[in-house]
């Protein structure tokens, strides 16, 4: 299952596929991005050729693409005979430093972001490097938010890293994006493997820092937002509600904003700032904590951050801190100093017990 | 998510679940039987109740019925958000002593049956005897063939009690009945729990004995034949060709197809004499070795009795013996002593090294 995409940035692709696998082998194309997920007739078209080619649990979907076609080629494995193995060869750096190396798929459904899917691990998942030279700088730059979000919770040296190469990584320096992606794609398995809820039965989910607003400004924007730029709005967010409630040093959060500044990775679109005193308002970035709530289950549970690679959970958020985060993240993107922080410096946080 | 059928028998049902469960609990009704999974309106049915219910993974689907609408049900708790607990309270013979008490789920697709499904243990399966006195004759009579099956695999003791209790049985005794669903439900507990492959990654899959014709008559008589009325077919086929094949002792075979007869269950429909002669024909029920094989992946892979209690595999069927052991079946069938025996006893088994 090839990523239209992928297909045409890459003519020799789908003859080199049947060079290596047997001329038996069917290739089908479908489009990229979130819109592969919102329209079941492509999840119909990769099972249709799935039941086609006559293929049983013990053969191979191997999917390329995008995480976006990987997560419908991987919900379309997993439910065929009750699952057939999946190789994943994701194409992108958010596919490959993130939701590639993963054991979740999913399509969209009433209008809610992966609504339907499983948990089913890959059989294999291969970061193959040669994919990255023809991504769009869009899709090059937003990728690297999840490395930033992970070097966040999980790994302060990465963030060291990637402060001291943003410049290279804004100029597509691909030796610097390798390094990230080896040890964003470790992080991902290590995690999986060791965090002891890799189904997420309970409800916390570390990796989804900054998500419930990302995932919320991905539907508000239509979608015209990347997840990748989504996800680098909503860290910005987040890291700015732990500043703001006392939890982040002022020197932590500074450095976060401006690595995802140098980053080239926006802190505010104008649909963050919309219907904030109406929060259940299905227009208002505030609703993505009921829908980030009702989809993992249990009780809210959010991840916010003490210092760079040191988060903790928190059970609530308060709405107005939110609606302040986002006033200062909307005067930062204009290059403003936010009005809301003192003349000596930033605002003096709330002390939260 | 409550079966039609169990509805109508059970006229006070929903008003004694919202009393148990609370006034805000929503009941769906949807057919129960095979055509429930051939529809996907019903499984779109039920996956919009659980989005408008606001159910989220720590939620419950209660679903109550037989088999067929155990499986969508339990489909659709597994896929939306990724999986939803799910209670399963199944009512009928069949589905309390085999399908109800397992891990998997589906629905029919492209003409084939479970094509879509995943493996998701439930969170509680309750077998509740008080569901079974509503059953039809056929219903009651045909979910016995699975126990029938189940002690040939695994309880030559329990092959007795069948022997002994058939007349009850047959007659719905219900103490019997219960008793023997009881031991079905932990035999198939604990080969689920133990046997090393509950999600069935291998080729082996000694509860399927019987099956791969049951599935294929099932399809061939449109599903006017009962689940458990094809597999007691699929059961007196693979013991003849057991016996044919100098593996079962006569005496053993005897006792098996004896037994099916005295609990009111047939030995042969028409459809299962059909084109034997084209085994690759999508009307033989050779076919179904084919999609037997394919639905479960890697090498062909049938259960075969060596006695009552006592299995083990092969891994190819010889097409003209099952022809020969659908023609003695026949024969049963019609009373007549089976043409193909000889006038002391039955025809001497072929010696298979």
């Amino acid at each position: 299952v090839v990523d239209r995409g992928v297909a045409r940035a890459h003519r020799g692709l789908q003859a080199a596929i049947k060079r290596y696998a047997g001329p038996e082998t069917k290739v089908v194309v479908v489009p990229g991005g979130e819109k592969v997920k919102n329209q079941p007739r492509h999840l119909k078209q990769i099972l249709r050729a799935i039941n086609e080619a006559g293929l049983c649990r013990h053969s191979y979907v191997v999917a390329v693409g995008g995480g976006a076609l990987l997560d419908v080629a991987g919900y379309a494995a997993a439910t065929a005979h009750r699952g057939i193995r999946l190789v994943r060869i994701p194409t992108t750096v958010l596919a490959q430093d993130d939701s590639g190396v993963g054991v979740k798929n999913g399509v969209n459904a009433f209008g809610k972001k992966n609504y339907l899917g499983t948990f089913a691990p890959p059989y294999a998942v291969i970061n193959d490097f040669g994919f990255l030279g023809t991504l769009s700088d869009r899709d090059w730059r937003s990728g690297i938010s999840e490395a930033v979000k992970v070097a966040l919770i999980k790994d302060a040296a990465l963030f060291d890293f990637l402060e001291r190469n943003a410049g290279l990584l804004a100029q597509r320096n691909q030796d610097a994006l390798e390094q990230v992606i080896r040890r964003c794609a470790a992080l991902h398995c290590a995690h999986i493997a060791c965090n002891g809820d890799p189904f997420e039965l309970g409800s916390s989910r570390p990796l989804d820092f900054g998500h419930w607003a990302a995932h919320k400004l991905e539907q508000l924007t239509n979608y015209h937002l990347r997840h990748g730029e989504a996800v680098a709005i909503g860290i910005a967010l987040d890291s700015t509600y732990s500043y703001l409630s006392g939890w982040l040093p002022e020197t932590d959060w500074q450095r976060v904003v401006d690595l995802l500044q140098r980053l080239g990775l926006r802190l505010y679109v104008p649909e963050l700032g919309r219907e904030l005193a109406h929060p259940e308002d299905a227009k208002c970035v505030l609703r993505g904590l009921t829908e980030f709530r009702e989809h993992l289950g249990g009780r809210l549970t959010i991840m916010m951050l003490n210092a760079i690679g040191q988060p903790f959970e928190v059970h609530e958020m308060d709405t107005a801190r939110v609606a302040r985060s986002i006033e200062i993240l909307k005067q930062l993107q204009e290059n403003r100093r936010p009005a809301a922080l003192t003349e000596n410096g930033y605002v003096e946080p709330e002390r939260v017990a």
